[in-house]
């Protein structure tokens, strides 16, 4: 999508000077950088750390890893070094060990000669399906705003909220959860987005750039807002994302989702979530019993980066001096809470029949 | 409770110099001070500006502010000044009211010239009935986690989640929601508190200080973690204050109680709210139609003041530049989500029998 008029996407190989670049979102909302990776470490670097963020968007960034390395040395033993250094680097992600997986085993099979230009092809090909699914979950989710628009008054927004980025700049362009709200702002349909804070990283600030930056009304909230929102009736729909999704239906997602979907079932309000189907843990059916759940660094919890008063960039502690915090990254929304799947396939029910019925020749493989 | 090992309340008359002088809360938990509020105007900003803030404490300091005032001027006038000045500086607070109309209907039946005697001895008064209910509240919610302890195995703490800060200092001592906490630690139960942060204000910062300051164990934890915690069983109850409680048992408290009342309840913790009773809001029922809902400025959602390395106070910018923000303050839990309501007089069911039972004398009066 856009950033001060020119398109963007979140990673992208630059002919010219033949290397991997990305947006920096260490610094986002507050400044637009990029940045170049090169060595193995480099990559593994970026996903921990969280210079990218969002599922497909680590997926890309690990094809892209396996690239660059496969440069310097395409032996079988860094094709191992590969999948060591960068499996690891966020446990929740499928689709990193889905990325992972994909180009190291058909570049195993490859002549050594062949894999610096096949290992790039391949994730070249990897992003632009990205590109692709994210714009069809757009389209199928278009259509359920479009529903609820037609029961509006002229002019009268449709209120969507959303947790976390799930935005163009947690996949390669887009966004999943994103992309309904983009494709209908462009139709003209208007919409207005609540969104929320999503503590502790508050990545809810890179979605109020996103929108802010293709000029939708938005609003940025706390947390702990959406419940009385929609007990008020200030909300028509919530549309989040999710890391992983099991073969059952039920959502891991960016932790506190669980009590949206609690608070939209209380107050009668759709919750959809938007998801490209490489998020599908095939091998898993119970999503809360089966789901490790990431436990990061307590000073995220903490301590808080944002702009002084000066323009810089500051961290500053928000919890008194050597108290101790808590920091799940993550939470599963029983299917039961989740009125639909958005994907690029269609909208299916999330259950496994639901899922099933989408993606049969899938279903049908692990059900072996 | 204690600071540094001497013993404090959060707002009281220095004999000596004839001043009130208050725990000047906008400081902690990174700095410890004491402000002298003196003009009736400085109350109303100390209120309103949140330098003093929870209920019960609110309605001290304005029982204060009355009587500062009358030391100057105890003419009717004076009367009607402080109530103009000081009814409207937080509109959910109902002790506010409360505390204001008992000292003011009390000095208008007052002669002028015994009137600046009378209104500090009043002040006085409402501080020592506050900490006495707060002790009170704290013994009648100790049985419910005795109760629990008793269910642990040895040394097992009973885990308990608050939101928000309902501690000492959100009253004249004790806490309310708190004081269960620290006569159960008192008396050697092992607890262990989850402290939910409490955006926008991270009044959860406060708690963490007040409960470090007791040596009692606990964790700092982001508003959107408590699901996840009850679903993996690491709560086993969850006590919060309230800012005011209608006659059905409907609970207005901090926003996104709600989102944890839900949680308990989908996860079949017990949810408690410790209140002392001149919170009860006798002229209401229906607490999600009635009380109406404070919004206050987009900036406490959009900034965050912390400490940052240099050890200064420093506010800080999270969302980006320009981004508007929501911020309504409060919600109301619905009283089928609340377990039980932990009051002075003894524990009650949230409902309209409940309360009346525990209560009848108030009742009768309003049905009227």
């Amino acid at each position: 999508m856009k950033v001060e008029g020119k398109s963007y996407r979140s990673i992208w190989y630059d002919d010219k000077t033949e290397a991997v670049k990305i947006i920096d979102q260490r610094w986002l909302p507050h400044e637009f950088r990029i940045a170049i990776l090169d060595t193995l470490q480099d990559f593994a670097i970026a996903i921990t750390e969280m210079w990218v963020r969002g599922a497909p968007l680590i997926g890309a960034t690990a094809a892209f890893g396996v690239a660059m390395e496969m440069r310097r040395d395409a032996s079988d033993a860094a094709l191992d070094r590969c999948r060591e250094t960068l499996i690891e680097t966020r446990p929740t992600a499928i689709n990193l060990r889905w990325a992972l997986d994909r180009c190291l085993d058909t570049l195993r099979s490859q002549p050594m000669e062949e894999r610096a230009a096949r290992s790039l092809e391949l994730a070249l090909l990897i992003s632009d399906e990205d590109v692709e699914i994210n714009r069809r979950i757009g389209v199928n989710g278009l259509d359920i705003i479009k529903k609820i628009a037609a029961t509006k008054k002229e002019g009268e927004p449709v209120n969507i909220l959303t947790h976390c980025n799930a935005g163009w700049i947690a996949t390669v362009d887009w966004g999943t959860a994103t992309s309904p709200m983009y494709q209908a702002h462009d139709l003209g349909i208007p919409i207005h987005v609540w969104v929320d804070e999503t503590r502790p990283r508050n990545q809810g600030a890179l979605t109020s750039w996103e929108l802010g930056s293709h000029g939708i009304s938005h609003q940025y909230i706390v947390d702990n807002a959406g419940g009385y929102l929609m007990q008020k009736g200030h909300v028509d729909l919530v549309i989040v994302g999710t890391d992983r999704t099991s073969a059952g239906g039920d959502v891991c997602n960016k932790i506190g989702t669980y009590l949206k979907a609690l608070a939209a079932r209380d107050n009668s309000i759709p919750f959809y979530v938007a998801l490209p189907s490489p998020t599908i843990d095939w091998t898993i059916t119970d999503g809360l019993a089966e789901i490790p759940i990431e436990e990061r660094n307590e000073n995220e919890v903490t301590h808080i980066m944002g702009k002084d008063s000066a323009g810089d960039l500051t961290q500053v502690l928000v919890s008194p001096v050597g108290t101790n915090g808590g920091n799940p990254a993550f939470d599963v929304t029983p299917r039961h809470l989740v009125t639909g799947l958005i994907t690029e396939q269609g909208i299916c029910e999330a259950s496994p029949s639901g899922l099933a019925e989408l993606f049969p020749e899938k279903a049908r493989e692990n059900s072996k």
